[in-house]
């Protein structure tokens, strides 16, 4: 019978998550070496005895995004040399998964050039909350997306609370739907609008009364931070209660959760797939991804 | 008819060496625009006509590397969504060719990941003296590896010199011998040898006197220099005459060519394949890569 071998990732973020991988699924673990050569290439090798087994490579695609990439497809080459009999890839944070289409004539889609590349090296894939689930056909074989909500809800403990979820806009409401029904809440999203004279946009909630009612944001990918600082002060000048913020992938550029704390936001809880922050609160999604690991892997 | 249209590449280089190739094909250039996001994921777009016809892309894999690898990649990518009806890779410099094979249980053959990656996107690939040239059959599809030092020498105006060639091993012989055909001069190659007692390694010329005679050493690659440095030195010992060094990749880390400088090598020469340094005399492969592209496609 083959056996599971969790292989970690380059970074401390892929690591971590594998560990926690590993621990669920009571597989070993296996630390490859990795550096970089003095002229930048990177250099992997896997000290371990993968033939016949399954390796199960945990890589997030931090920054630097390209050689987080590159590391996956060497990580791939190295263990079908050693003969592993099936590669798995979870990756929980996808770079590029923004640039899922063709915006101006003459862009790669570059979501689908990178799981091309995985294709060649993995039989399945696994990722937390991808930011339109559809981009996974590129990959073009078995691939799960995990929604974290609901497991960071129950972690985090909102269950039995008198909140609502709202998701940033209607293209989002999927999301702010299925945890409330988890929670047993309200939800809505918000619909933006642009003056027509000074050319600025509002946004505020589509029909929620949100009056002294704590809230959750809940979002995919924070970058900026720009819409959820906008729709914070809406939601408080309308008299919101206490505003939380749900993420799974917090980038969070130029120290926006600085920005965000100083708003008035409660608390921002994210997944841990991404580089931590101080002032975020991460909730660890290896359990959960082992979870679906071992309802797909037999 | 297609026509063919030349796509410069992320880098100076690359951009430099496209022009170059376009002037000498009397082909259209086209300058993608390229920028990196906020969060380090890189963007490139191909604001060209090239629907039907052939596109020629020209990216040399210079630092850092794994970015200019994925870029290469998106290109690719963005060109096929163009509807090119041909797409040409000419990489100048191919980064991890020096990872050819397993040298360790557990290594990847990287330089087989990238030429894998690259032929979902190329018909064909041309590239300037590959470490080895047989792991351009990783590509598994049409591909030229240019030998420039003929071409090299004969910009340089070593013809009708009185000199000799070497290579620094017996491996690379072959580079010694080829370039001395055209000079119709001497060959030979450094044996290694390590002192029992010191251990240390010491080399020399294996059979060629090279008292008063000016002599070539020739390399695919410098890296540290620390080799070509060593049979500068040995050559000076012996009384040779001016010193050249001809490569096509100067990778010269360090400011490794101030060392060669400074031991008495005359004149270092190399292929405008790499970021340029001081005290380096780069010769233009654009004539020579196009010369091999006019050869091949039609």
């Amino acid at each position: 019978m083959k056996s599971n071998l969790v292989i970690a990732g380059t970074n401390d973020v892929s690591n971590e998550i594998a560990k926690s991988i590993a621990n669920s699924l009571s597989a070993d673990i296996c630390n490859p070496i990795y550096k970089t050569f003095p002229d930048g290439e990177s250099y992997v090798r896997i000290p371990c005895n993968i033939k016949g087994n399954r390796a199960i490579v945990v890589q997030s695609l931090i920054y630097p995004q390209d050689k987080s990439i590159i590391e996956t497809i060497l990580l791939g080459d190295a263990i079908k040399e050693l003969g592993a009999e099936d590669q798995v890839l979870v990756s929980p944070y996808l770079a590029y998964s923004r640039q899922d289409r063709v915006f101006l004539e003459g862009e790669p889609i570059s979501i689908r050039s990178v799981l091309n590349m995985f294709k060649e090296y993995y039989n399945m894939l696994f990722t937390i909350e991808i930011h339109k689930e559809e981009s996974l056909k590129y990959f073009g074989k078995l691939s799960i997306n995990i929604r974290p909500y609901t497991y960071m809800a129950e972690k985090i403990g909102f269950k039995n609370k008198n909140v609502a979820v709202l998701s940033p806009d209607a293209g989002a409401i999927d999301r702010a739907k299925s945890l409330s029904s988890y929670l047993n809440c309200d939800y809505d999203y918000f619909i933006k609008s642009r003056d027509r004279v000074t050319g600025e946009i509002t946004m505020q909630p589509k029909e929620l009364d949100v009056r002294g009612r704590d809230i959750i944001i809940i979002d995919d990918i924070i970058s900026t931070g720009g819409t959820i600082l906008k729709a914070s002060q809406i939601l408080k000048s309308q008299g919101a209660g206490k505003i939380y913020v749900m993420v799974s992938h917090a980038i969070l550029l130029n120290n926006a959760e600085e920005k965000l704390i100083s708003s008035g936001i409660e608390k921002i809880y994210a997944a841990n797939t991404l580089p931590k922050k101080d002032k975020v609160y991460y909730i660890d999604v290896g359990p959960l991804i082992a979870n679906n690991l071992a309802a797909y892997l037999n």
